[in-house]
C-alpha cells in the first residue's frame, strides 16, 4: 500500500480536533431555551429531523445547523418562541465559532512523521469554510497541509471530484477520518484507501450500522496507532 | 501578456451569472416584512451593518445572510418580531438556493474559445460551498473548468493560498471579475494579471472609490470583449 499513496487527506473534525461534543452541547442549550414546550429529547429528535430536511438546502457547518435550530425552536413552540429566545439561539451559534480548537492526543505527532516521509497531505472536511479555515489556522497545525479542501458533502461523487482536483488515481488516494460512512466507504468504492479511527461521539447522521471488513482499509483505536504500517 | 498565464480564474458571482439582484430582491422583501418598524432604506441600512459586524464571524453567502437579516429583524423591531415573520425571513433564503441560474451573455463563449486555446481554468469565488456547487451545477458551465474554489474572502492571503495551491507563480494568474475590491485589487498587488469586467448592481460592501489604472490590468465593457485581447 505504502508505496502508491501520493496524497494523505485527514478529516478534521474529530479526527485532527475535538467537535461533535460542540454541536452536542448547542443541542442541549437548545433544548433548555425550549423546555417549556417539551422534553430534551423531544427537541433534540425534531431539530435532527429539521437538520435532515434542510441538508439540500443549506449544507453542512454551524450556519446551516443555526438555522435549523431557529425553524425548529419556531415550529416546536407553536409560533410561541420570542424574538429575544431567537436571539439566544444566534448567540449559541455565534459563541460555537470561537471555540477553542482542542487537538486529539498524537495528531502533531503523525503529521510531522508523514511530512519527514514526504507525503502530501491535505484536508478533506465538511462544515462552513470560514470556520474550518479559521479552526485549522488555530490548530498550528498549517503548515503540515498542502491546502484544505472543504467540501459540501462527502459521497463518492465529492471524492471524484476531489481526486480529479487532486491529478491522482484514486488508488493513490488514503483517506483517514473517524466516519465510516463520510471517511471509509464512499472512498473505499471508488477504489481508494481509507484508515478509520473512531471517536468517542458521533452524530446520528453518520452512524452506520454494519461493521465492514475491506482489504483497502485498516482500523485504528486511536490515530498514533497508524505510524505502525505508514 | 498572453504567454506566461497558466491558470485563468472567473469569479462567479455576477461575472458568469446574476447574483447581487437577488439578494437586493430578498433585502426589499425584508423591508417589506419590518415596514411597521421603519422605512425601506433604514431597514437595508441597518441590515447592512448588521452584515459588516458578521463578516468575521460568518463569512459571505446566503446562510450568513439569513442569519444577519434575522438579527437585523429582531433588533431592529426591538424584539417585537413574531415566529411567523422569522420563519418568512427563513424561507426568503430557502427560495434564493434554489433561484434559477441566469449566465450573463458572451460568458460561454469565452470559456469555449479559452478552452479550445488549452487554458487551465477554474473557479475562483466567496460564498456559501453547497451553493456555489450547485450554481456551477446548474449553470452547465462546469464541464470548462479543472475544479471550482470558494474562497472564504478574496483578499491577499487567500489569493496567495488559493496560488500556492495551484502551484503556480503570481505572474502566472490572471483572475476575471466584476469586482476592483475583490477581484482586481489584491490580485495585482501579489504580482497577477486581473481583467475587470463590471455588473451593473454592486454591493455597498464592494464599492471602491478610486479608479485604478495599471499594467498588469485591462477594463472591459462586457465578458465578450476579452476575445480580442486574449
Amino acid at each position: 500500500m505504502k508505496e502508491q499513496i501520493k496524497v494523505i487527506a485527514f478529516d478534521a473534525d474529530d479526527t485532527l480536533w475535538i467537535n461533535e461534543t460542540y454541536f452536542r452541547d448547542a443541542e442541549v442549550e437548545l433544548a433548555t431555551i425550549l423546555s417549556s414546550y417539551g422534553s430534551e429529547k423531544e427537541v433534540i429528535d425534531f431539530l435532527f429531523k429539521t437538520e435532515i430536511g434542510n441538508i439540500p438546502l443549506f449544507g453542512y457547518g454551524i450556519k446551516g445547523f443555526t438555522l435549523s435550530m431557529i425553524q425548529s425552536a419556531i415550529e416546536f413552540s407553536n409560533y410561541k418562541i420570542s424574538a429575544k429566545e431567537i436571539e439566544a439561539i444566534i448567540n449559541i451559534s455565534k459563541e460555537m465559532v470561537v471555540k477553542p480548537v482542542v487537538l486529539l492526543e498524537g495528531v502533531e505527532e503523525v503529521l510531522k512523521n508523514f511530512q519527514s516521509k514526504g507525503y502530501k497531505m491535505v484536508v478533506a472536511t465538511k462544515g462552513d469554510l470560514l470556520d474550518q479555515q479559521r479552526k485549522l489556522k488555530k490548530s498550528n497545525l498549517e503548515s503540515y497541509f498542502h491546502h484544505i479542501e472543504v467540501m459540501s458533502d462527502k459521497q463518492e461523487d465529492d471524492y471524484s471530484r476531489l481526486i480529479q482536483h487532486l491529478d491522482i488515481e484514486a488508488s493513490e488516494f488514503l483517506m483517514i477520518g473517524n466516519s465510516i460512512k463520510s471517511d471509509v466507504q464512499p472512498v473505499l468504492s471508488l477504489g481508494g484507501q481509507a484508515f478509520y479511527v473512531p471517536f468517542h461521539t458521533t452524530w446520528q447522521h453518520e452512524v452506520v450500522d454494519s461493521e465492514i471488513v475491506h482489504p483497502n482499509m485498516k482500523s485504528f483505536k486511536n490515530i498514533s496507532e497508524i505510524l505502525s504500517v505508514l
